[in-house]
């Protein structure tokens, strides 16, 4: 196989139509005589549904259809919807309904669904739609909801606590007993929300003649659609088509399906008309799955030299109302913590419990940031008290390369022993401290304090698990005109997947990258398919579209070496063509190629070829490929405003072999951006009745061009042994350890104040008022 | 593999849908905002098109589009239809152009379409669109085409000779000079036309958005209509999907791309809604191709004891205006003609012309009828002179069994050496004469005569390469129901073909025929494929299904045995479960294999499982496998009015392994209908100016039940070595010998008279007329 595509720097496919607004978003399409919807949703975070009385809104000139859960299919009644990844932890596999019915359980909460002209008719004929509820005490805060007396989030369950378990491995005790130094301390992520450019929409179309239902979302995973929509309609598999067109953004959230996906096509069917529902930025902020909100009571037991001896402790992960990816985040919060260091015994017990918020929901990083972050702060607080750098300390305890393969002891979400593959995290810290000039941080450091400028600097790692499966599948197929197509259950939202994919087939077949046609994101495509989350798509699609593409290219080769009377081995496929190697030699085209195998009865392959000219093939993963890297960030604080700069951000990483630098740069760079978000400006509010306050982007800052530097990359490629191309993720590493080494960087700005990070967000108030704290404190003294 | 179904007299899993009512054809369906379609036509079987004026008929309300030739993209100009069966015998490869431009070669060829909000408003308007045209002399017979000063039928060739072509082997120069006996005569079949129940439909719905097109059309076809499509606008794969729903029957010239189907898609693509044109039954009878119009100039040499020496002669072909489908019938004809005799020596020279009607294509049988009339009646009048018993002459020249496989020595049309595969000719002939009660016929004629009725008996033999490729191809798949998908390239015209492909998938999995869905008729359903035609979908199809089927059925297999901690050999698949044999063993369902390759993250596959549960794979034939059948018929004939009446019909039939002997009876009797029509009654008439006279039911006389017996059918079979199922095609052998038998019975009926039976249809004016000439005749001696 020639490399001519894979590991080079080219251009992506998708652009030309994105930066000319021809992108094709699900608002973009436009079918005839489409109906437009507004959700009724709950202004109360817990609430008894008294009585809906639809009849001024049913009056209404415009209006086609209200429906209330009472109006749904008699078998939805009590049929939520279906938990896709089930687990012997959770106590209470509660899933949303397409629509409340008796209660409320989150301010947001979707009871009623109008259906009209258009957009404007159907919001005022939801305001139109009298719901009458009857308030009950909200739980909001997860560290008071396991509290004996405390208000359940559902009525229907006897407590708050959704899932407990343990991981272990080690003896932890022994650990703690021998420790020279035991580090305590809590920390608490604050939650925030996903905010991708283009909030979720559907749109669904009935086909009454063949009692079909076409669905478009703006959703990561097609066929998890398609999967709850036969589940709810109770249809065959057959009768359900699920595409996400270009979509802006998921992050995460995007992965689940929504009530919104099964009450959009279940109005279509009932009209007969085309339905759209588009989401507002107000309704993402108050229904769509958000992030974070948890809390880390841990310790770490260190030896007299800083070397880790064991981690415990306990995690509070707050789900909001409901599980919608059971317990997928705060395990691999769990199984994070331990990271890239070695760590002798270990102990963390998770309890996840139920509020009166919006359900959480894997994002970006998927529960690792939190883990990372709690583990880099205990490191850091270490290095304080031993008096040892904080590049040190972790020099001492990350895992050496000569011990890859390195099973950490705890059993990963795959259900695999948690087995670190490949990388050697000392030399990519090396390669991140090296960039970053971290020795000549403190002439930095002194020459702008001289200034009056209060700079920092901070470090962190990860190993971050990605890839995962259960698989993905392709499908290469030449086609009449000699260009190849490749069809995978792949979905796309914006990360360049149709170019990485197209490389990796270009190479297969020796043609350019634009010869190659690639649909992603329908489930008509490929049989069966999960989606674009967790850093998964290369290795899965990727090997996918790998293997289905050199098999099919050993076809063309055969038919070459057939018809051209040669031996396989002397065909080379090159610029569209199948030829004999060296100057004697005959050629074909791929569209002759294709001609021959068209079902014109004139014409056809050689004997013993078997007809079809495509190749589908699943790739299904052995485990997780443990992608690594070290961060640092350079900070300047403003000690009075707490407004913090991110001055300098250095990523030194390594996800395997590189298919596209220039996407990868574009992933990391877009990940350190979100990850500036996550540490000083993205926090989702709520007051004590569980009311959100931040439902707009003037309450909820993004980061934008002004706070994000341009990152230094570093690239490191230590392939991975478990697929054929040697990938690994590369879409959440920029954001993974962000937050801890921003973290580590304001604390070290902040130094001479003595001010402690254990939150995240670090919103400038709150650092404004932690140094007005701590020098009060200093004061009193 | 399990046999509960195969070879099972399943009933159809079709028929509740048809005889409901619940079928769904072309025009069942029933698009929003749909328009209808009419033709402007010709009414001069050639001339000059002068000009049109379209004005009045493109301001009438209700009108949307009216299009001549000039209003067609420019890229069509000049271009026809795309022939899809080249040969190098063809002189001019003339196709139809989607709409006639300059000059009008048939009586019914569209010149120009009108789209309205209904088919009466378009026929009114179609009306109005006003065509002059300068009249050209018109090519009607075929026998004076060649003629050195006669007229062209196309203008632009210089000659109507279409093509020409020699078959041979043997010293036929030889044979005949060494001959006891020598038979010459002259055959003609007159056209005929192929009147499904359902005339052709078109319904197109172009997707701006998606800037695609779905066809839905009542075709044999499909991907031949996508090929077609795709070549004209010259448009991606991947663009144009084609349906054949529920198609009211086919018989061959529903195989063909017409204009039709590709000026409706132009239309709906320039409307952007959907547009529909269904064809009345007169236009079938003017625009959709015929078959017959043959001449056959033979002669027979045998030695003194009847044994053949030798068969030579002309064949000459009338394509009509055009050449859809190459020279594939008249080729397919010249192949037949030596049948199931051992011929020694062979010469066939064949000469396809050009005339002025519709052009012709294969019908049920394709060539092969009219082959078989040929031979068989030089057999009888061989018989007649040598005063040997018609049953007897066949025996002594039957290929015998122990020869098979047997080469003829030609070249068949699928490129390989015409060889029969298997089958026993003398025993089949032997079971259609016993149950026919051949030997006692002189009882039942004499006690007839006395009574005053005339009875004749009639015999004829015939063999037929069917199942030919290029190939088929189907996709097996578990659906998460458990149930089971077939998804196949073929077509169904109401054959029940997804009855016997379930039959074949359901034996695999071990499950009811109602456990297995079928999908056929669908271009996405597939890559690539063939269609419905040449009795050739058993052989590819359901070679295909078996495949797919069995690879899917090992996997299931596979998986159950590693879940299970079984031996694959243990393992059995029925009733929707996979079961460890004996009384100790665990099952696991369908639907929990289902769910684990569901690519729900919480579910997995066992290790070293590839995930995706559905096996795909295409059958190509390497040669085609020849089926063979004996045909008894007896009549009664009234001498004065012509009137035939076939009071009994004896099938002796050998299609190889039969799958469902149901169907296949029902083909039979079905295609002895056909046969019946063809031999006495259908016969579609011309004028001198090429003018179709016989244009609706009313002139042109189908079979009822009335004209039909009971057919009685006796099977043999003899597995087919080609193929894994070992079947041969069952579609047309109904149809092949039956004209050439009941002209042998007709002549025996008549033999007091003395009339010699050399066309066919045998109408009863012209068996009247040969009756009373016959008898003038013999009144002059």
């Amino acid at each position: 196989m020639t490399t001519r595509f894979f590991g080079a720097r080219v251009q992506r496919v998708e652009d030309g139509a994105l930066v000319t607004g021809a992108g094709r978003f699900t608002d973009d399409i436009k079918l005839k005589e489409t109906l437009s919807a507004a959700f009724v949703r709950s202004p109360f975070a817990h609430a008894r549904i008294v009585s809906i009385d639809a009849s001024a809104a049913k009056e209404m000139p415009g209006v086609h259809l209200v429906l209330t859960a009472a109006d749904l299919p008699a078998a939805w009644r009590d049929k939520r919807l279906p938990l896709d990844v089930p687990a012997p932890a959770i106590r209470h596999p509660l899933t949303q309904f397409p629509l409340a019915a008796d209660e409320v359980c989150f301010c947001g909460e979707a009871v009623a669904v109008v259906v009209a002209d258009n957009r404007a008719l159907a919001e005022d004929a939801a305001e139109q739609v009298m719901v009458e509820y009857d308030p009950l005490p909200a739980v909001v805060d997860c560290r008071t909801a396991l509290a004996p007396d405390g208000p359940l989030a559902q009525t229907s369950v006897a407590d708050n606590l959704a899932a407990k378990w343990v991981n272990e491995y080690g003896d932890i005790e022994r650990a703690f007993a021998g420790a020279a130094h035991v580090i305590a301390e809590d920390y608490f992520q604050h939650r925030g929300t996903g905010c991708p450019l283009e909030p979720r929409a559907v749109l669904a179309q009935y086909d009454r003649a063949g009692d079909s239902l076409t669905v478009w979302s703006a959703t990561q995973a097609p066929h998890g659609i398609k999967r709850a929509i036969v589940d709810m309609f109770d249809i065959a598999d057959t009768q359900v088509r699920v595409i996400a067109p270009d979509v802006g953004g998921g992050f995460g959230p995007k992965l689940l399906t929504y009530p919104e996906e099964i009450v959009i096509p279940h109005c279509a069917r009932l009209i007969g008309r085309p339905v759209k529902w588009i989401e507002d930025r107000r309704e993402h902020m108050m229904s769509t799955a958000q992030e974070r909100d948890q809390l880390w009571s841990v310790r770490m037991a260190l030896d007299a030299d800083g070397r880790i001896l064991g981690l415990r402790g306990t995690l509070l992960h707050d789900t909001g109302a409901f599980l919608p990816w059971g317990i997928i985040m705060p395990y691999i919060s769990a199984t994070t913590f331990p990271g890239p260091y070695v760590v002798p015994a270990y102990r963390l017990d998770t309890s996840v419990v139920f509020t009166n918020k919006i359900s959480t929901s894997p994002m970006r990083g998927a529960g690792r940031p939190q883990a990372v972050f709690a583990v880099e702060r205990l490191l850091d607080r270490a290095a304080q008290v031993l008096g040892l750098d904080r590049a040190e300390i972790r020099r001492r305890n990350l895992i050496p390369a000569e011990a890859m393969p390195y099973k950490v002891g705890l059993i990963y979400r795959d259900g695999q022993p948690l087995t670190y593959d490949s990388g050697d995290y000392p030399q990519c810290q090396q390669m991140a401290l090296d960039t970053a000039d971290w020795a000549g941080f403190e002439a930095r450091r002194a020459k702008a304090r001289a200034e009056g400028r209060h700079l920092g600097i901070g470090l962190a790692n990860y190993v971050e698990g990605t890839g995962l499966g259960p698989f993905e599948g392709a499908t290469a197929r030449l086609l009449p005109s000699g260009r190849i197509l490749l069809r995978t259950g792949a979905a796309s939202q914006g990360q360049g997947h149709r170019t990485v994919l197209a490389q990796i087939a270009a190479d297969a077949f020796g043609v350019a990258v634009d010869e190659v046609d690639v649909e992603v994101g329908d489930t008509a495509s490929v049989s069966v398919g999960v989606g674009a989350f967790a850093s998964r798509l290369m290795v899965n699609a990727g090997s996918a579209v790998d293997t289905s593409s050199q098999t099919l290219a050993l076809k063309l080769r055969q038919i070459a070496a057939a018809v051209l009377d040669a031996e396989l081995d002397d065909i080379e496929l090159s610029g569209g063509v199948a030829r004999v190697m060296g100057t004697q030699g005959g050629q074909i085209s791929f569209r002759e190629i294709a001609k021959m195998s068209s079902g014109r009865p004139g014409f056809s392959l050689p004997r013993g070829i078997e007809p079809g000219l495509e190749a589908t093939s699943f790739f299904a993963p052995p485990q997780a490929a443990y992608s690594n890297g070290s961060h640092v960030a350079e900070v300047e604080v403003d000690p009075e405003t707490g407004l913090v700069k991110v001055t300098r951000y250095v990523v030194a990483h390594d996800c395997g072999r590189v298919i596209n630098p220039l996407l990868v740069d574009g992933q990391i760079q877009g990940g350190v951006a979100h990850g500036i978000g996550n540490a000083i400006m993205e926090r989702m509010r709520y007051d004590e009745a569980g009311n959100p306050q931040t439902t707009s982007l003037a309450d909820y800052l993004l980061p934008d061009a002004g706070n994000v530097p341009n990152v230094e990359i570093v690239h490191m490629e230590s392939p991975s042994p478990l697929n054929p191309l040697g990938v690994k993720g590369a879409g959440e590493g920029g954001t993974i350890p962000a937050a801890a080494a921003i973290a580590s960087a304001i604390e070290d700005a902040l130094s001479p104040f003595g001010v402690k990070i254990l939150d995240a967000p670090m919103l400038p108030e709150t650092i404004a008022m932690l140094v007005k704290n701590a020098q009060a404190q200093k004061d009193a003294r």
